[in-house]
């Protein structure tokens, strides 16, 4: 069942018509034909909200269709106020409307008579499964699947004012949880019940989630790569690394920061002071132009000063944005290492742990705009490591 | 750098080697080399413990080596007490560690010789995204990836007891989270509001976290195939459909209900208790060699015989776990609706909406062993609909 747009958009439609123009735009230049969105983030780019399943086609030229569930279809309908919404009421409906629609799209590009496939541009990144493609692939012969990397990173990589006002919110959010969690460091202590009191805090201040669990990782489980939530309770002369996400509108935050219960012992305050100068050395780099690999480069730099090159680990930094981590993101997609920083990319630093094997770690990290003279923090908050009970 | 096997394993190693060797049978069976683990579900139903980047390789013979961060090593060959642990220090080197052990393994095998490719099954659902694969794909041409699920299926599919232990604790947090949830009802209370006590309510029981946001969905959303939290406060005379996911050490738990705020209409109260009668008539269906068609055949007579039939969705239940949605996943995989229960199974009953467009929808979702006498519930939890503040 396809409805025609209706002519007659409501004024306070959250469709972001202008974004998906110039998606359509960059579409037309790569020769893609569409783009079937699977992932909250281009979701709510587009179209200013969100669903617990995001699904939607973009054509080169023409109307964005939602595939959503029939019993939706009125209130997405609403919230809309036109365009098309495609509708289905079983899984095998959906593929079908799907399969259908992108053969029309390949039709009136006169992709059949060409001998070509339709480009179909899909996101590829965590939230699109294996089996999702393959089973695409499957339904839609006609089809070539590429990354839509080349369309999305391009329109989303700089951020509007509005977005950076919902990553200020979620990033002062974090620092709310932060003081929290902090305030709950002392020997004995559960990572659990930091953890849950830390959530709770930041849900009460207005956070919709995290986009990762809460991490608590305890004494020698500061080593860890990523975080988790430490099982055995924390003891005076412990490190403490926490590390937050909560989500504002979709947007990402991400706040970490190490502390050590009592007086820091001489290797913890070492590594805690080595970090420091790492992270003023390459936020002070984070200009346009600077590449990942610049930047790792310099805090490999600060750690060979300090006689600590052999814990030295690359990926200092990610982006981030609707996605928890987007481009550059190389310790996900290595060629991410080359891609230069643009003025308004919002980049963290302090993604990577600087720890002694068997001993321990520390990292802080933080979300900056990139400008002409360094990274901007979009929210300070203090690095204040050392708990007294 | 490789690490043989330590003779040695401390009795209070959690890696459940009995469940590697059933493994290690099946794949030669099946003539698969290796799984290769990139999911917390199965790594933490082999290995008794759980990482943020869960990362292993288990070949059809042989120890099994898990692919960890260099500066973990210590911490994690003292907790699995034996057995190879691979190392990296950046994303590069896992992929060459990687590499060179699948190479190895096929090399074991005689697979060169054979002209054959290396058959790799990898879990083949949401957490194994695209470009992994076909990252892993290009890294290793030598290799075939296959899914996993004819290994794993057999294996996880009838839950022990230690595993039914933990799903009857976190459906019983579920319980708790869903009290605290109906308290909170009232005119003019928000759902953000409601999930942030109930996330609270539910950590501070005992979840690790939750499988997916609590979900509230509000009036005329809660025709929603799938959950969110509905932005506007809730008033009397709406339906509000609320669904709990809390996790103990690692395994799901599934507990939706549907809340009238006052009095229940005609409407309201024929959809709720269709549905009522809906889930007993497949609770007692859900005997070994039942299917998902057929309870869904089921719910869609109850339907038919009440005047509803325009309202029925298939997919009435799902299995449930380690993952939150394992086999049978008819929604997700529509060959599952033929996949036959067995005795032991844990799955879901009342996945599906019944939905009027535009009016709204109930639904409620408990957790059930299939046994020869019908699905009996992990943890009786009452339908008690009518709220009155």
């Amino acid at each position: 069942m396809w409805h025609h747009p209706r002519m007659t958009t409501r004024p306070s439609s959250p469709v972001r018509h202008d974004r998906i123009k110039r998606a359509q735009a960059l579409m037309r230049e790569q020769g893609v034909g569409a783009i079937v969105i699977l992932n909250h983030d281009d979701y709510r780019w587009f179209f200013g909200f969100d669903r617990a399943q995001p699904r939607a086609i973009i054509p080169a030229t023409g109307a964005p269709a939602l595939v959503a569930f029939s019993a939706e279809e009125d209130e997405l309908r609403e919230m809309v106020g036109g365009g098309d919404v495609m509708i289905w009421g079983s899984v095998g409906g959906q593929i079908n409307d799907v399969v259908t629609r992108l053969r029309a799209i390949g039709a009136e590009a006169g992709i059949a008579e060409s001998g070509r496939r339709l480009r179909v541009a899909m996101q590829q990144w965590f939230d699109t499964p294996a089996f999702l493609v393959a089973m695409f692939e499957k339904v839609n012969p006609g089809v070539e699947v590429v990354s839509s990397d080349p369309i999305m990173d391009p329109l989303r990589a700089v951020k509007e004012p509005s977005e950076l006002a919902c990553m200020v919110a979620a990033q002062r959010i974090a620092g709310l949880g932060m003081d929290r969690a902090r305030s709950l460091l002392a020997d004995g202590a559960t990572a659990h019940d930091v953890a849950t009191e830390t959530v709770y805090t930041m849900m009460r201040a207005g956070a919709n989630r995290t986009s990762t669990p809460v991490y608590v990782n305890v004494g020698r489980e500061t080593c860890m790569l990523h975080g988790w939530v430490s099982p055995r309770p924390m003891r005076t002369g412990d490190l403490v690394v926490i590390d937050l996400t909560p989500m504002v509108d979709g947007y990402c935050a991400n706040l970490a920061r190490t502390f050590v219960l009592g007086e820091p012992d001489e290797r913890q305050r070492s590594l805690l002071d080595a970090y420091r100068t790492l992270v003023e050395a390459v936020r002070d780099a984070m200009r346009p132009g600077a590449t990942v690999a610049e930047l790792d480069a310099l805090a490999g730099a600060v750690l060979r000063d300090r006689g600590l090159a052999d814990y030295h680990v690359n990926g200092i930094g990610h982006g981030i944005g609707l996605r928890f981590e987007e481009t550059p993101a190389s310790t996900i997609i290595p060629p991410h290492r080359n891609v230069p920083l643009r003025e308004g990319m919002t980049v963290t630093i302090g993604h990577t742990i600087l720890a002694i094997p068997g001993f321990g770690g520390v990292r802080h990290e933080d979300v900056y705009r990139v400008t002409p003279a360094g990274g901007e923090i979009l929210v300070p908050f203090p690095v204040d490591p050392v708990v007294t009970a």
